[in-house]
């Protein structure tokens, strides 16, 4: 136990930032000793500090440790960020400049030039431009990102894909109310009705799925050509993003190919065996009715991206349904993977 | 009162039976006095042989009406058709071939092709068919159908796009339970989640379109040569189809000649002031999160299709979402819609 | 038209304004030329000050007033006050000194030695208090109140009880999510969960059935001995509020006695014909099921209260369940039929 | 592995039957050898003979056994009965019959004068009447059932005051959809609304409560003599039967003697540590909006019952909110525990 590498979570009374603490309890690797939060809470007991909103019980660790500020001093090597787009990038900043790494979920560094946008199963090898960032900033320590919750669900599932060459796809999102944080989405707005607008979401799935599928050669990023558009919605489901998806690919693989490639699609994450990632990251349900979010979000950890109904496409040539957990693979889950590949790769 | 012309409903008792009697309380040219159901039912009063399941009380006018079993004699020459598939083949026929006519929301007769599928906003033209349908068939009466419910919804909204010539479509929507009847959906299977499957729906989705949308020269359907996909999923709402389009057209209007297409749209039940037409077929929402199904709905009597959210395809040309009220629009109302529609020309 | 007597809104912009603003549109007697709000929205039209939130549209004659500041000077004589606990005090009370009836839907003056908290089927004589209250107070007008929207339901549904003597109740209900307002409860918190404790509200249910169900001899009120006990939930329904109740009585009614005393019961309202009293306050549904709040709510405007499953109890004397409708007799309706009653009474 | 006790499920292909089936994979002392369902089923395997509606995926060692038919001969010595009603009763007494321990959820056997309805932490000694069911049926086998969903959590809840002597009680329930099977309750008519009647519940409830709270002196059973009065409601909630509870006692302890009293409860199965049995049963939530069945209901595996809200009752002398898994704890999980109880009591 006492082996276990210390980390950090900031903003970590929020409702991302339980979804830290929950999903960092027992980790094999990893142990939180430090929990930063605002001014507010900062020496409170994290117990006191949090209302805790998750189901189940507080991990009993974290319960007793005594809340930070969210500042460098005293805080642990890796440091994930759970903290609002308000307030993450000076902060964040602040650590990578003092020599943390900062795994972040928050949105405010995804699109910049020097700042991997990582999904270890698709573009390990963004963490090449780490280097240019630590040089042009000027850093002792460095930021890589995780993406938006649906995107991660979106760009898992196309990852299989990839190989026949993706040039246009049109998606649909029905996604879940804890994607929107606490309290987020009212019960007035959302009970029996679906609302069919997130604010910022659609642009940021185009745009983050064009860096995460993109390539990097070590200095800078160049974004996947595809043609991308999407419509997000917020449906009446606790956990779990739903997307519809149409792809057109520009090799033309006949089905057995496209249900072989999602089946056996593996990558490095699996290869390293890294403790969170689950043994096939993307899971294909043969039934004709999944994947369904209450029914299948919890299964492999929540880690993995399951994949249905693919069939052909009257406009493009495949169409297919695919579902991830928002807040675990699309959020703490992915933060934590992205750690764990860096330190398999020896770089933290 | 005694003034309306007698109408009668097969199928009278069951959920979309339920809806026509709701739907024909206090309407103008119509009055129920003939309510089909099954032997077991016939010769019951409406109001024991029902277990009334929408909100608000049975009309009090047929609550007491005897049901009659689905056989044209003695039943009024105008019949609305809610049965079964299982059942709505030979029953139908039967009325017609007895000189009645047969306005159908089973989806039995809809791709025949000597059968209208109306939708008097945009193909009241096909109702020139019928002189061949009755001399194909030798019948006396004749069949008139309306779409399933979801098509109903997409091709209005795609109605006022049709100037523009539409090449191809992708579509997902997100449907409620009252379209699936009653039990219909387990609430084991839908609440807090979205079931990505409605057996045969996309297949109706995509042919009932292309005839709808398509031409008709009194002789023969042409279908419509769009290329069009479909993606139906149920969520968990009460009433309202929801529809996410995206659509390329041949032509390439600006935003404003869009806008101007569908808020000017307007068609020959607008210009006949047929009773159940919305003085508007097609009313777009200008807030960003608009059109939902809890709230937008019931708005003019749930026979408007609500249009939201136009702006530029990154992949087509436009996306927008739509909705319409699936058991009224979608079922009952298109029904009683078609029959006002065949009464102003002089067709029945 | 404009014979109908101007009336204005105190705290229109909000979730219970929008409830008076849509009750009141076509109302035969009142009509709105006043919406008060906060200064932030003072000078803007209503439709520009108001994120409307009800479903349907906003009524158009309202859309377009301009919003004022919550001050007497100019504001009809009959005002309805939606506004929040946390500012109605003085407000109200600045409008009743300077001669304004106010009819107030808050908390704030409900439990007042000398202000009637009226329910006109129940204590219409409690308004012979408000001489009392111009006295005390040296006000030219007055304030009236309406109960909590869980009270009213209560009861109207024991007012027919109220002949054979109440003892003892002890009641548990399951409250809609209108009844906190907007945001008003978290989705998350509410999505397929029930929370059982909704702030405040047991006490006001107890306390304020005590006074309504009590008397008044004009000069003080006198509550009523029956001991009350409540719990209440929040359920993830829409609107209505539902009632468990059980009710133990001193004199031992038979059911016919009981059924008939809900089923003949009638008060002043219906007997002056006030436009926005029910023809029947209570009204029983002999299903086994009902009632039923997404089912049963919006029957009769909303305004009748429902009783149903009605047996003995093997603890007390009966049991059975209620429903009213919260925001409309439970709130926006209550307020408007107390203004009724007292204009029919030469109070306004 | 080998070494755990085989056993079998009757009904297993139901969904009360998929729930054993999830409940035991990987329990320490048994192991599934044998699936009994209808002939229909009998000779499948039993992922070809299940649609498997639970969360998560089909457990892989029972995955393949092959259903028999439900019949002794072959048959393991314990088995499980998850039989509907319908069916329960000639098969479980055949079971019996042929030297079988039969531990039947079904209700059919549980009001009989000689069958143990068992809650472990509650009345171990009703056991000593099986001798008596012995003799009097000419059985070498025994049937011990379980409560109904419903009723277990309220006798849990119960049995900490029961040294108090509990005189009269009033409850009222909240019941997710799960309780009714599947399909169970059609989504249209639970979907954001509330079904306040659940065919012969309230009966299960009083009657049930009686006889397991009540005495066994090895020859019979006695009641319990206090008064109750159940009324039960179903809410949109997917699992966990919520209950509001006021209840009367002879005694008057102090509020603190009463919170003592729940949270120091503990019984013989804790004290056998019996493997299905939570360390603690009754676990009191100290805050004010809990237990919730969202986010409560999975904790301690679903086998504890939770208590909160406890405070002075105004009509009796105390009120409280429980919950409990009605799957769990309420089903499969219930006659699991009795197994066990039986088993480290050598009874079987």
């Amino acid at each position: 136990m006492s082996q276990r590498i210390p980390v950090g979570v900031l903003g970590a009374t929020g409702m991302v930032g339980q979804h830290f603490v929950k999903f960092l309890a027992n980790h094999p690797w990893f142990r939180i000793t430090f929990v930063g939060a605002s001014d507010r809470s900062a020496g409170k007991k994290y117990n006191e500090a949090t209302s805790w909103r998750l189901a189940g019980a507080m991990p009993e660790d974290v319960a007793n440790l005594t809340v930070s500020e969210c500042k460098p001093a005293g805080a642990p090597q890796i440091v994930f960020s759970a903290m609002d787009a308000s307030v993450a990038t000076e902060i964040e900043q602040d650590f990578a400049k003092n020599g943390h790494t900062v795994l972040s979920n928050s949105r405010n560094h995804r699109m910049e030039a020097d700042v991997p946008l990582l999904v270890p199963e698709i573009n390990a090898e963004h963490l090449s431009i780490l280097p240019v960032q630590k040089k042009n900033r000027g850093w002792s320590g460095q930021i890589v990102t995780n993406p938006n919750c649906s995107t991660i669900v979106l760009t898992m599932a196309l990852a299989p894909f990839q190989q026949f060459g993706i040039t246009r796809s049109v998606i649909t999102t029905m996604q879940a109310i804890s994607g929107a944080g606490y309290p987020g989405v009212a019960s007035m707005d959302i009970t029996a009705n679906v609302i069919p607008y997130i604010g910022g979401e659609e642009e940021k799935m185009e745009m983050e799925t064009h860096k995460i599928m993109g390539g990097c050669d070590g200095a800078s990023f160049t974004n996947h050509p595809m043609k991308l558009s999407a419509t997000c919605n917020r449906v009446p489901v606790v956990d779990g993003h739903l997307v519809s998806v149409s792809v057109e690919l520009s090799s033309k693989p006949s089905a057995d190919e496209v249900r072989a490639a999602i089946e056996s699609f593996t990558a490095l994450p699996q290869q390293l065996k890294l403790p969170s990632a689950p043994p096939r990251p993307v899971i294909y349900l043969p039934q004709q009715d999944r994947p369904q979010p209450r029914r299948d979000v919890e299964r492999e950890n929540g880690m993995a991206v399951f994949v249905g109904r693919l069939r052909a496409c009257p406009v493009f040539d495949w169409k297919f349904l695919c579902l991830g957990h928002n807040t675990v693979r699309g959020a703490a889950g992915a933060s934590v993977l992205n750690a764990e590949l860096m330190k398999a790769q020896g770089l933290v």
